[in-house]
C-alpha cells in the first residue's frame, strides 16, 4: 500500500483524471416548503426524467445557469490552485454541451470529448437553494449517464498521478463498466485512485458495489458521514471510521461545520472548517474538499496541508452562488 | 402634452409593455488586455455573427448564463418593484429559449410569445466584465432581430401604462416596423411611449430616425450623457438636455456614479447614485434604473421618487454578477 503522500510519479503529467456526470447547473433560490411541496428530501440528489425537469424547471423561479457535476467541479478546483487535471464525461452537441465544454476549457481543464450527436441531451441539475443556503437537487442525466467503457482513454486514465471517480455514475450498467476500466488501467498504472459516495441515496441504492469498490481496487475514498454511515450501516461516527481504515489508504471525511478528518491505517487528522460567513450556498462544498485534498496529494503535501487546501476551497464556493470557485484558490491559499 | 406624473390610466391592466431583443447572457471575468485584444471597445455592444460568437466564446473563460436583453431586464426590474409587466421579445425552440422563457415567468414577468420553430436560435450577448467592473458586451442576435408587426399583439401593448421599448432594435426592417406598430397602437390608445437609446453606437448608426421618433411618437426618454449628446451631436450636456426637452414630455438622463437627471419642459430634477460597495458588475445599471422609473410613473409617484427608484435599483444590480436584480426591489424600496 503506497503511502498517500508521498512523492508523485514522474511518469504522469498531469495531477489529477476526473470521470463523472457532466452535467449543467440550474441554480434557484426558493423557500423551503416548494422544496417540500415538490417531494424532494432537502440536500440530497433525486433522479427525474425528462418530462419532469421540464415540469420542475416550469415551477422554479428565476435561475442562473453554470457548469456542475460533481467530478467536473473537483477538476475545475484543481485547476483553479494551480494543478492540471483532465476530464471524462459525456455531453450531447447542443447549446449546454457547448456550455459545459467551454467552461471546463475556460478554467483549464483539458477536456477532449467528442460532443454526441445521437442519444438524449446534455444533463442538467436543477438546484433549489433554501433561505439557509443548502441545496436540494434534481438531476435529469440525459446522455452524461451513457458513459460507455469506449469513451476511457487509456492514456487520458494513465497521465494523472490519481483517478477520482463519482458515485452518482454508479447507476447505468454502461457507466459501472467505464468506471471499472479506469479503475483497472489506473491501477495497472501504479495511479492512485480516489472515489467519492456522492450522496446518501446514492450509497443506499448501491452499498454492496460501493464495498467491493472500496475493499477492492478505490485507494482513497471521500464521504460525508451519513454517507460512511450508510456505506458500513453503523451509527456511530467512530466505528465507521474504523471499518473504513481497514479498507482504504486513506479517507477523507467531512463532517459540515467541523471541518474533516482524515484517517489512513495508523493516523488521524482532524481539520478544522475555515470560517466563513455569511454561507450564500452549500452546492458544491464536497466537490472543491475534495479538489483542495487532491492537488494536495498530487503535489506531494502532508495530509494536514491537504486537509486544509479542502477546507479552503469548501470554504470559497459556499460564499457565493454557485458550484465552483470564483477566485483564484491558488492565490487564496498563498501559493 | 401629459403630465408625465399624472394618475394612471384605468383602462390599462399592467404598468409597463417592454418591448426587445430576448437575449440570454454569457457573463465572464476577464482582464482589461482580453477586451483590447479581441478589438472591442469596453462599455459598449458590438453586434456580431454567429461564428464570431463560437469563436470569442471558445476565447472567453468560465462564466455563468442568465437571462438579459435591455427591455426584458426592465420588466424583470418592474416586477421586482411589485409592479405588472408583459414582455414582447422573440426566442427560438431551444435551451436557451426555454431558459429565458422560464425566467420572465419566474420573476412574474407576463411573456406569451410562441417560441419559433425555423430560423435563427435564441440570441446571446458575450458579456466580458473587466477588474473595474465595466462590462463590454457582444451579442449574437439569432432570432431576436427578426421581430415582425405581427409579433405585436394589439392587445398586450393596449394593456400597459406604458410602453418601454429599446433602441437595440433598431438594426433590422422588420423590427423597426414592428416598434413603430407598437408605438402607433400605443399612442392611439393614450398610453405613454418611452424608448431607451442603448448604446453609443446604436445612436451613430440611427441618429436620424431616433431622432424623428423622439421628436415624434416618443414620449419619455432614457438616454446616458453620452447617448444623449451624440443624438443632437451636441458636446455640452446641458445644452443637449435643453435640446431633448423641447422633443419629449420626460427624459431622464444617467451621468453614471453622479446619479442621474430628470427633465420635462417644466422641471430639471437632479437625482443622485445610491452609494455601493464595491461596485461588482455595472451590466443591467441602465436597464434597472429604468425599471425603477417606469415604476414610479405607471404607479403615479412624483418625479423624485421614480428618479430614487432608478437610482436604487442600479445600485442593487450593479452590486453584483448579472442584469437582474437578486434581491426583491419592493423591499429595498420599502414598499
Amino acid at each position: 500500500m503506497a503511502n498517500p503522500d508521498s512523492d508523485h510519479d514522474e511518469t504522469a503529467t498531469v495531477d489529477v483524471v476526473g470521470v463523472g456526470n457532466a452535467i449543467v447547473d440550474v441554480i434557484t433560490q426558493c423557500p423551503d416548503d416548494f422544496v417540500e411541496s415538490q417531494g424532494l428530501t432537502k440536500n440530497s440528489m433525486t433522479l427525474i426524467d425528462e418530462d419532469r425537469a421540464h415540469e420542475l424547471y416550469g415551477l422554479m423561479g428565476a435561475g442562473i445557469e453554470a457548469s456542475g457535476g460533481s467530478a467536473a467541479n473537483t477538476m475545475a478546483g484543481v485547476a483553479s490552485f494551480g494543478g492540471t487535471s483532465s476530464y471524462i464525461g459525456k455531453v450531447f452537441d447542443d447549446e449546454l454541451g457547448e456550455v459545459f465544454a467551454n467552461d471546463m476549457r475556460g478554467v483549464g481543464v483539458n477536456f477532449d470529448m467528442n460532443r454526441a450527436t445521437t442519444g438524449p441531451s446534455t444533463a442538467r441539475c436543477l438546484i433549489l437553494v433554501t433561505p439557509d443556503a443548502q441545496r436540494t437537487m434534481s438531476t435529469y442525466l440525459g446522455i452524461s449517464s451513457l458513459l460507455e467503457p469506449d469513451d476511457i482513454e487509456p492514456a487520458t486514465v494513465e497521465s494523472g498521478q490519481l483517478l477520482f471517480c463519482e458515485g452518482y455514475l454508479w447507476d447505468i450498467d454502461s457507466a459501472k463498466a467505464a468506471i471499472r476500466k479506469a479503475l483497472t488501467i489506473a491501477g495497472a498504472a501504479g495511479r492512485r485512485t480516489a472515489l467519492t459516495l456522492s450522496d446518501l441515496f446514492c450509497v443506499e441504492r448501491h452499498r454492496e458495489e460501493f464495498r467491493e469498490l472500496v475493499a477492492g481496487p478505490v485507494d482513497i475514498l471521500f464521504a460525508n458521514r451519513q454517507e460512511l454511515r450508510g456505506l458500513y450501516e453503523i451509527d456511530d461516527l467512530d466505528a465507521a471510521i474504523e471499518a473504513v481504515r481497514a479498507d482504504v489508504e486513506l479517507a477523507c471525511i467531512t463532517v459540515g461545520k467541523e471541518g474533516s478528518v482524515l484517517v489512513t491505517p495508523n493516523e488521524r487528522i482532524e481539520i478544522e472548517a475555515e470560517e466563513i460567513a455569511p454561507v450564500v450556498d452549500t452546492t458544491g462544498a464536497g466537490d472543491q474538499y475534495a479538489a483542495g485534498v487532491l492537488f494536495g496529494l498530487a503535489q506531494g503535501f502532508d495530509l494536514a496541508k491537504c486537509g486544509y487546501f479542502g477546507s479552503l476551497a469548501a470554504a470559497e464556493v459556499i460564499s457565493h452562488v454557485g458550484p465552483r470557485p470564483l477566485q483564484s484558490l491558488k492565490d487564496l491559499a498563498g501559493l
